[in-house]
């Protein structure tokens, strides 16, 4: 089992579980030299928290990071950075009673199969809580995305039935659903109230955009830039489906609608028409927008009836108690952004030496 | 650039051009002891070749492929197995036309702006015949998971609108689209043949279904049995979605519709009462039968005339003649299939060691 | 930069810096069932302080280790094993003076060349403290060891031209050298006595032991056990050379001299008559004790007046103040150790699916 | 198993027996825009056969290597080159006398152990002509340092007893040992003679310099250029020992005596006053001339009876008929410089992200 880290040159490890001391990442490969501070990687945990409304659960954790390595003086020195959370209530007491039950949707019952052992208490490693970890290598992949001017913005594209019908993305800090349409947050609120009245939760679909990507970056064969995304996404716990460009969609289209035509630019650039590709080609970005989408599933974790197993082989019926989010979705747009701010920043550096040219513009001393 | 290896325990290594000397791959880390020979690659390699009809091309390539190392007597050693196919012609008069345009929907642009450099001839590295690499691999692949009960099974489940409204296996290989429902398949050529016709082409979407794994298969966090299906499906050229279970359909389910509920067998297992998880757990495999769709775009090359920009960056005109298949599904299903059988056998042996139990098992003198 | 990770099945990421607030490793890989505790760990860390002589440097720190994550109710659960150990001391007002200065047999140059940036409190990442990750990594390796019944012994075989005349084990705890001969312990306190004396520090030898390998432990190119286990060496800090048998002696000698012929032992199994090859044959362990030996140079930090460089370029003498080891070989001993048990570990779990017999058996339902 | 891959970045994966149909490699993560030829990789292919002499075995092959991908009119296109060398002769019957028998000193006892098969032919997969797919991926790595300005250069320092007096690299290719001493090498072939006559072998030591390396090339903890450099070194089969500057010589020496003083050159470099490092400080390289050596053992093949076993697990007297190297490091010189270069052109390729700097320098558009 070695499946805890991600990427090859920007090497994110992420390590803990829900109720343990506490969980965090090990960055290797940061470049030297990025200005880097506890504030700028906070600024990403907290909006794991959109909180302070009713459609998201009240642990109260600050989820407050420290950073324990790899800066000095404020900027990044080129060794792997150490960044922790404590986690500020271990008690189990709350999951005592679920304790040896395998929860319906949860990874509870692979765990005891795979290893024999599992830490019950919030979910082990399983938790959402793991993807602290990767939010905090996403924070810091941001800082140098920002300095090669490339963005990335995520948010909800739907919940449930409710659609955005417009991208107005000044809108999306507004709403406790991350929706660039405030219409569509209203219906949203709704149609999660009414799951919850009825004991029951809601998924929905995340889009995300990248801008500024240079050029053929990604690798042409397994290491394509779709393909490395895609992974990141899967790897996140509710995600059930990826898709680029018209995605599913495409097996619908003509090629003759699908192909987007070449043209040049005014400013004597080429240029792609149109976007259906969604912003690659051959697994190398091709200059334009990479619009990329995922379907996150409904929590698993609902409180009405279900049937079960225990770990001693009796069924029972079990309701999951406690406060859980009726809809993951709003917690997962910035884990969806920090996986892809990751692995497009692995791939920017690994394209890095592709051309002889480069390397000697990089060694000519 | 070093993205031409997939797995880590089970590494397949891919190589070559669609008009160089040879196309092949090197599986380092393939069990010693199991039976293998060039019959058993050839027989997955056909199968790329569903020819003989009037929706894939007529490139007479028997590609034969020849095993150079790794067997001794009929077994693999556990030294690395090199396979090669040689390509028939190498000729490149059929390119020449196109040689500098890049054409739209292929990854001629990206290719060019990454490397400065490209072998036009047939798309190059970016050919489908770079699929043959991937394919031996999943030959090789296949023969393992024969030996630990474990099935794999992919077919085409839609062509553009014609859905299959049944699945029927034995039906699959009755026909080019490898359609489990014989009257999807007539349907399905009607509606080809129709955009042949207007000089277009389709797309559609591929399933596989995998029944036999061991529960607990895949590692948590990053390298989860989905993720890596997932990287491994998008990682094909055409690929542009891919969704496991419920897939984006999870997204507008309820919980209490998403869920699968636990119960006791006859025989004492724990076992799902549905599956909407599609065979995976917290990113393990669960019992369940693994079932994944993939979405598969039309074909780039139509015959069309399209707008597009030669690499001294004049616009051109553009009609790509030759004869191209009008849909790649077809030929698809075969490296979807080993793709997969790669990318499970990989986790399969990753898996093997994750308890101590199973360690002193093993190494128990 | 991704080289602070080793291992493949096993792995071992390391972090920290000198006079950072903490030190650390997460330890990915690690079977599941395990008993593990602080206390395992502790045991090994407090080896790297042989301290409470006058050969080795009274920084006075507990280096207390805290399990922070992958260990459930006394067990090893099969996620990531995060361990952290707090500096506690984070002053650097004694490293002030020679904050700009290169130290000679120091990194600090090739580090500022590096990344343009370093942290040069205590030589930061270079600093001996790094080593404290390895011990830990070392220390969980240790217990998976044990189980399977083999056994590492690492000890001091010179210090500069002091030998040891005899090897027993017994009393190598009994010196602050880690010598398995008290006399030459004795005679090897005088000559570090005496270098000290004249402000100058000595090297010397290190050689470990391992019994109980199963045959076949090594992968035949590139990841042969040897090769692995002289990366882990050069890898630390001072080591400057590698051997294993009869190492360079071996090029001396004649062929019918160096090899070891087989026999058939009382209880059927092969054995070698001799032990020339030190324990590995084409780079797998050929059952018998595994014995390597390591080149430690002298401590580069010593009080005499040395020439060198500032960061500005300017030339000047200096002096490094504060107590540093005559000698860091005793210090080093553990760390070889723990190399080499995490080495040999890793090799051992990827050698477990080298068999389809092997692989039947564990996945044998 | 998967051991068959060296290098990160540069990703060099051999295959091949020495009776099987063909050997070679396939070099991922080239970079694009290098010339490279067919004669490029003969050249140094050539060197491992320094035959015509008495002192190597007369296997008349011609290793002619072809090129089958990853080069298109000339230059590298930064897709994996695959380069093979046909096996002229695949008949066994010049083994089929041992072909039960575990030779000493040989692999085959230990690859029998590991797998429960082996392709006794030869050596199989042990054989010394694995290498000829290092020497390839090395006479590629050739061409990449060559435009950066980077030379090394391997020779033979001692054969047996007989160690070179002077360094005149001019006679290194004057005499079959590769020995930069025209006199020691008179003395080598006779000391070798002597062997021969007794129906034995010898050993010697080979030594490499690297010239023109830039400052900072290697990881500063698990992955330094020396550890990279080791394990490269002891993966080459019959290496026992790897050294770099002072080497085991350093545990001898004071520090005042080992340490090498920082002082400015008339150009205004920093520049060291000695080389007793060898090149490298804490694992990056420091900009003086990289000197490393390896102990190669007395090739393990001699006439002479020698007492082994069976597979069957009798024992047996046997001789080993058929012409053998009476030593081997004349033909590991290339081969000890093919893996030299692989290293640090990987290690550069890593190496070329570590600022961000560099890297918005690279993508500044």
């Amino acid at each position: 089992m070695s499946g805890s880290t991600f990427g090859r040159q920007f090497r994110v490890t992420t390590w803990g579980e829900s109720h343990g001391k506490a969980l965090g990442a090990v960055i290797d490969g940061c470049p030297a030299g990025v200005s880097l501070s506890e504030e700028d990687i906070q600024r990403y945990l907290d909006l794991r928290r959109p909180g302070q409304s009713d459609i998201t659960t009240a642990r109260k954790e600050a989820d407050q990071c420290e950073i324990l390595s790899g800066v000095f003086e404020g900027k990044t020195t080129g060794t792997p950075i150490s960044v922790m959370v404590r986690n500020a209530d271990q008690h189990s007491k709350d999951y005592a009673d679920i304790a040896k039950a395998f929860r319906p949707g949860h990874a509870d019952y692979t765990f005891f199969e795979k290893y024999g052992i599992r830490d019950y208490r919030g979910g082990g490693r399983s938790s959402g809580r793991e993807t602290i970890g990767r939010v905090i290598g996403g924070a810091i992949a941001a800082r140098i995305l920002d300095e090669l001017g490339i963005s990335v913005c995520t948010y909800t594209k739907s919940i449930g039935t409710v659609e955005i019908q417009r991208c107005d993305l000044a809108e999306r800090h507004l709403n406790p659903f991350y929706m660039p349409d405030a219409d569509a947050a209203v219906a949203a609120k709704e149609y999660v109230h009414k799951a919850m009245e009825e004991k029951d939760s809601v998924g929905g679909v995340i889009e995300c955009r990248i801008n500024g990507m240079p050029i053929g970056v990604g690798e042409p064969v397994f290491d394509k830039l779709d393909a490395n995304l895609s992974k990141a996404m899967l790897s996140i716990g509710a995600v059930k489906g990826f898709e680029i460009g018209e995605g599913f969609q495409a097996s619908l289209l003509r090629g003759s609608e699908n192909n987007d035509m070449f043209r040049v630019s005014e400013d004597r650039k080429v240029v792609k028409m149109t976007n259906h590709s969604g912003g690659v080609l051959g697994g190398m970005s091709d200059g334009s927008e990479i619009v990329f989408r995922v379907s996150v599933k409904p929590t698993p974790s609902i409180s009405q009836t279900q049937k079960t197993v225990l770990e001693d082989g009796s069924e029972v019926d079990m309701e999951i108690h406690g406060r859980h989010d009726p809809v993951i979705v709003p917690r997962a747009v910035v884990v969806v952004e920090s996986m892809a701010m990751i692995t497009i920043l692995d791939l920017l550096l690994q394209n890095a030496v592709s051309r002889i040219g480069q390397i000697k513009k990089l060694y000519d001393r």
